[in-house]
């Protein structure tokens, strides 16, 4: 490792090893996004051009010219001060670039245009360039789980609600609970990674200056009914993003969807996250990462220690991107027809929920293929507390013997009784009185094996695998209209919506 | 107005008029919920009965009990400071009420199930029936924006970028960019709201207890592979909700993707509010909010005032919602099969984004049917800057004789002029050198007429008036594969996307 | 439990357990806030009075009849959707009852005041009434938690860092950590406590009406330099409020110092709820919180389970706090003399950080007076790593004859060779041939007791609980000017900080 | 401006151009943190060479080793994806750097210490750096909105509540608002910059491993009870921080403390922004952005605008700030010595929180410093509404007459018919019959002048600037106690807290 220079303003990752390295980190830099709004004016004088209100010779020297690494970054950002965006620079930048190439091409540049036609449409390309990397990841983590799952469909471990051991269940649900959920999150992004539109409106989203520009160049052709949609849908073509209905200078769905998918995504792989470390602190010791290279995991005052590091940098993320993802969402808020800092306050905030999202899937895939199971620590906790977590169990078994009530009692009290002495629960209900007669003792033996109590653990894992998504892959809701507002009158005294009526 | 008694710790809305007395505060206050909660109960009961484990007589007594007037909701709230969930206190109550009439039924109430699925369930049909609520009013919003910018697809006024005027809108193009973001809200509350899912999972997400209670009931006729999911289909028809693909206690996505679309509507409707105050301010005056009832306004100090008060309520729940959502969100970061905490953390918020929308939706109606538009003053407010919000077309205009860039020099030269002397831009023009010969003063005088320069605004109202969503109305984006890749490693220094290259 | 009647729109606790039922609920429900207006009313009256521009009587009259119980608080609620706020119509009733009484003393009501006057003062009533009461519980913690930590002062435990043991450390430690914690955010809200100030602007913070009132009152005596500093101070007086410099409308200093400390308090109690929550899992076992009531911690499903309730209540308050404090700051950015809606938005969140924080504060009072430490569980945890979590001070003993890197490595391989192998590590250790001669049998058996590696703890222990506050207990800070300049610097290549040239 | 190479991850400010370029960013870049982390080993080394456990060579050659120049920062953010922070690469990079100049001295290298005792002291040098550059900033800008307060102590403009104008103000109170506010934030960030204290905990808090190694170098000297306050202190003295109580791994207060007053902070300066924004607006035009370099304001399609760039990028901070200073304050719910996750979450939050407070507070200075106040707009635009905005001053005059709801009345009357009529408010007034006789036409006249009722105004602007702090500035609270449970109790119907009973 040698020094590479470095300027003290750099944001290289130092400070977010979740994303450092990882694809997206490239794709959402400032060249990246320096490039992708290069992409669009080379895209939209494209577009002009094929409708012919621009020479082809002029869009293929600004195609030729746009290109990130000719520009200055640095500058671009210093600039962006006196204007309040980037591109204002820009568009000086790459008309002076186009202008050595061929003054009258020059004149192409940026035609009829504005600066946020052209940062949403840079911002959008981005985010897909960004979602396309961050769904493969998701997919590839939810393969692995999907095969966790698979291989542990039987693999008996202790439940736990509420930090404490329940009923037991089984490590393939929760691994197929995980893939569903990462499932989810692909879902959800893959709908906005589709409707990812460009941005075009022109000064104030009426297409002005475009249609006056198309206008003056051809003003026999013209037809100020159809060119509008054509040109969106050429600029779309060359884009290959979405067309919007409407200009969105100021109408910020799109962003508000990103928002709300990538924190979706980010607090699916928390759960991930959190559910490995539960499982990996020293006294369950149920999973492990993988060992991954030599140092992995290493302390820098703790020889002995392999920290969960891949959790660890995936929860991080997710503890970020859902306060990123509401202040984002609240820059719907956005008054007038461009705002006056609304707009500029997504920016970087949209590039972190991309980066920390994406970071955390790519990081993802590493845990999920190589969690290391221990079935036998699973094996040895579920027996810690000597079967109580079957109470439940005997408890329904009792009950037409004694009563719901009574048998939920007694299975208390000798919980209680197993707890505070330390013996193990079947030895105590052999004890018990009332059991005299209901329950034998291998009955009983039977009764408290916790690896037999799994209920239909393996049925949903089998049904999980399957592959449709949450919830409407069940039957769509059909909650009747009326509900409500009856409920509501039921309190002033009179009607009621009754469900136990039908 | 007479006093009614109160309780020092109730909450009836008094710090909350966007929602106070609307529909929705109904839907979802302690009793509704309460009663909500006791549905699920009832469900899950004839669900049960239907599958034949248990007596239809049964689940006919506790459905007639379930009634939320007979229990007592503080008393509840109370005791789940015991448990940490009002559930178990109500299943407790709900017991005693029927064992009052049938205590063979008593035995049948919450057989096999958990805290958490009645909890769920409840909250989801508390949710249905406060988005059924919501989208309704966002689609009378919605119909009363098209309206307008039906019948003002033609009036111009000015557009407003970074507070200045830039160049002329259409109050048309206004209110349909209003109308479209409505409808794109309620879409997405649609979507949700068709897969709320009931919650089924038993104690630890197996449905353990629910397995061996109908293996119990009906030994012989029990096949573990089919009954989940007859039990799940049968609790999603009795409860109308829909059936989720696995029991999502630890699996919070119904919860995010409910957190997300309320965000967006709640955002959604403020935009339209901070527009209409925008458009209200006494300079402005484009805009006023309907009258309303008498009094409607009113301040407690100035006699003169009438307060755009339906904005701002409606705001005052936009700026909320993101960040309550934000929060939501981040539950999804929740631990083993059950959180000790994040699980709870979940319940107010949800309440609260739901009835500050429903809430906001309802006003926005209101708001939306009885605006005022005052065009007079949208033609005078563009005349106020003489002419200069048409500079972006005369520079469009001037570009072929002169050049794009000593087009614009010369159009910000002579609006600074123009700005200075108080001199209305035409006449600068008219007597500047460079322009003599090129445009008639004629020609000036229709270039500087506002009211002619709104581009395809028109155009864009007609189309987006015709329905589709946003973006997915366009075509689907095909960003193709290795842009994020290549671009990446063009930075290296070799290859890179150029979209230039088609 | 019998049923009270509940209106559908109530909000009585149900969603909420760790309020429900504790004092500082009553403090700031609808009631409380309604009274506390009503007090701002009186007070402001009896302060004019005390000036002589009001007549005494009026003062008592009106003082009289300004109790919440003669108002209709849902009525208020719901006539505050026509005025966007509860003022207008409590001046309106309170007028009502004070004419009824004395249609002369009528005239006197809300005079020369705006109904942000009131409200805001209201406000900072309920503020300090909820502050008293939840700084008294974080006392009583912070009391019980030093008491734990005297106790337990040298009691061993093993530390955990990223979810794994680390080295030894003591509980006295970790309540000491916890204790000092609470207090800091005692001390955090005694200070906003104290300057929690009036409101007093009139219509637009010039306090015109109340100085037109007053002259017009007193026209001899009138001296506009003094007048408005007497009336601040007599009304400070009279609410017991601080003095305000300047009216606040629009400047919300005092919202957002409320904000910043009720989520740091917050955040501290959320701390001491996972650090119990991770240590009462049941593999760990080293916590288990107080027995309580019968049925406290009862599951609905599972008869053995006492949950960690208080703990988990404690949890859900925390993650609610800090986001919706962010919110609430946020509304510093209020435009004009008083805001369309950002005011608005403040009151419901405000009145939630109070609530959810102080209910946190009394729920954890009990967490800490009655928290079970089982230190004999703790002591066997530390043996699970077979003495591995000391291999810290076995790789600085060795480190003067091995050289640090060299010890660290071998203490590296030792502790994989003592996991792999089930083997304690002071056994590997005593066949390494590196350390024969280096290191007794006896060395080694001492060395590797965990319980004797504690550091410094306990004498962290006794500072801690001598009292000072978290950082300004020690020498205040001193960098330099400079540093940061010169350092930016240094990065272009020439000059840098060198902390190592002193 | 010509290209400089650049990185795809890089983020160098393109999209926070409120950032940009200004000090604070190089002082909390990756590079600036990296050295910060340097020189926290290089004061730890120098500090153990002072209470004589390690050789003062070693100290001056680690000390010299220690320039972020000579390491290679991206290369240690990739490092640290194996390890979750960067400091484990950092300290082998160290080590390697000293041991080429001095094998020995490389032994004492992080002696005794731990990942986070590194990255938390360099997270408080950074923080101390970009404070005091912030602090200066907002001391500049608190001076010059004093100056504008000053000289416009009696310069009427119209106040603005809910979006109307509501009375007359001064736009010396105006400044003197935005003054004390900036200077409020100053103070609370003076507080927490005071307080800001090193790192110093070893493994797990207990210090053991500096005490090990101190105790190995100096066995005879050694006083366990001693040396950790030395240690502490000499650290601190190194650094120049303060010293903290209690290590602070788990218990983030400090980082807590830094969240709240960067969010109060960035507020404050987002409310100054949208006050210049709603001000700057085309049809208001009271305020003006200082001109700026040639192209300020500049946009890419409108030739005339001259946008009010400062304030936008100034609230884009503000309105970025408070959310991430809420996921920043949540992180003090970390659980055991040292979260998995939660720590990892602060890094980017904070430097972000940091940088776009001190980039908003330096764009202040320009915006204050150069403000452009437009007197005789303000003087117009009071005139708009005809004198309606001293209706509350009438109605006050005439109260003595025709009682306080008449007077209202009549002017709620009045105003309406002069906005129906176009009508001045004075002549309207003049053909009133009621006020036949109690009003004088000249009256009439003296009291409808606006520029004549601004109240307290100047009095306020003279205590304004004085310079005491807001609220403690005046009488200290002194709510008693009592009031909330009185309150409380009074609503079961007996005792309550009479205001009024004084």
């Amino acid at each position: 490792m040698t020094a590479r220079p470095s300027r003290a303003y750099d944001d290289v990752g130092l400070l977010s090893p979740v994303r450092a390295g990882t694809p997206v980190e490239a794709a959402v830099g400032d060249p990246a996004w320096l490039q992708a709004m290069l992409d669009a004016e080379a895209a939209l004088v494209r577009a002009q051009a094929r409708l012919g209100t621009v020479p082809e010779a002029a869009a293929k020297t600004i195609g030729a010219a746009a290109r990130a690494e000719r520009l200055d970054v640095r500058g671009l950002a210093l600039a962006a001060r006196e204007t309040a965006n980037p591109v204002v620079g820009l568009v000086r930048e790459l008309t002076r670039l186009v202008a050595a190439e061929d003054p009258e091409a020059a004149e192409y540049v940026h035609r009829g245009s504005t600066s946020q036609d052209i940062l949403d449409t840079g911002a959008m390309l981005v985010a897909a360039r960004a979602l396309r990397l961050t769904r493969a990841d998701l997919t590839r983590t939810a393969a692995a789980l999907a095969a966790l799952a698979r291989r542990h469909r039987d693999t008996p471990l202790a439940g736990r609600t509420l930090t404490l051991h329940a009923v037991p269940t089984t490590f393939g649900l929760k691994a197929a609970g995980w893939h569903r959920l990462v499932l989810d999150a692909e879902t959800r992004l893959a709908r906005v990674h589709a409707s990812l539109p460009t941005s075009l409106g022109g000064a104030a989203g009426t297409l002005a200056g475009y249609v006056e520009y198309a206008r003056l160049a051809a003003p026999g052709d013209f037809d100020a009914e159809t060119y509008p949609r054509e040109l969106g849908a050429a600029f779309a073509e060359e884009t290959g993003l979405a067309e919007a209905v409407l200009p969105w200078h100021a109408l910020r769905g799109p962003v508000a969807d990103l928002a709300g998918a990538l924190a979706y995504a980010a607090g699916a792989l928390g759960k991930l996250a959190v559910d490995v470390q539960s499982l990996a602190r020293t006294e369950v010791g149920e999973l492990a990462e993988p060992a991954g290279a030599a140092g992995r995991g290493a302390s820098s005052a703790m020889p002995h220690k392999r920290n969960p590091v891949l959790a660890t940098l995936i929860r991080s993320a997710a503890l970020q991107v859902p306060a990123l993802s509401g202040a984002l969402t609240q820059c719907l808020v956005t008054e007038d027809e461009r705002s006056a800092g609304v707009w500029h306050a997504e920016w970087q905030l949209l590039r972190e929920c991309l980066r920390l999202t994406g970071g955390a899937a790519h990081t993802a895939v590493e845990l999920a293929e190589g969690l290391e199971v221990r079935e036998d620590r699973m094996r040895s906790n579920l027996a810690l507390t000597g079967s109580q977590l079957v109470s439940e169990r005997i408890a329904a078994v009792l009950a037409p013997h004694l009563g719901k009530a009574k048998a939920k009692d007694l299975l208390t009290r000798a919980s209680a009784r197993a707890e505070a002495g330390g013996v193990p629960l079947p030895q105590v209900l052999a004890t018990t009185p009332e059991l005299t007669g209901v329950l034998s003792p291998e009955d009983l033996t039977a009764l408290c094996d916790p690896t037999s109590y799994t209920g239909a653990a393996g049925v949903l894992v089998d049904t999980a695998l399957k592959g449709e998504p949450l919830a409407p892959g069940g039957r769509p809701a059909t909650v009747e209209d009326g509900h409500g507002a009856e409920y509501g009158r039921s309190l002033a005294g009179d009607v009621r919506f009754d469900g136990g009526a039908r």
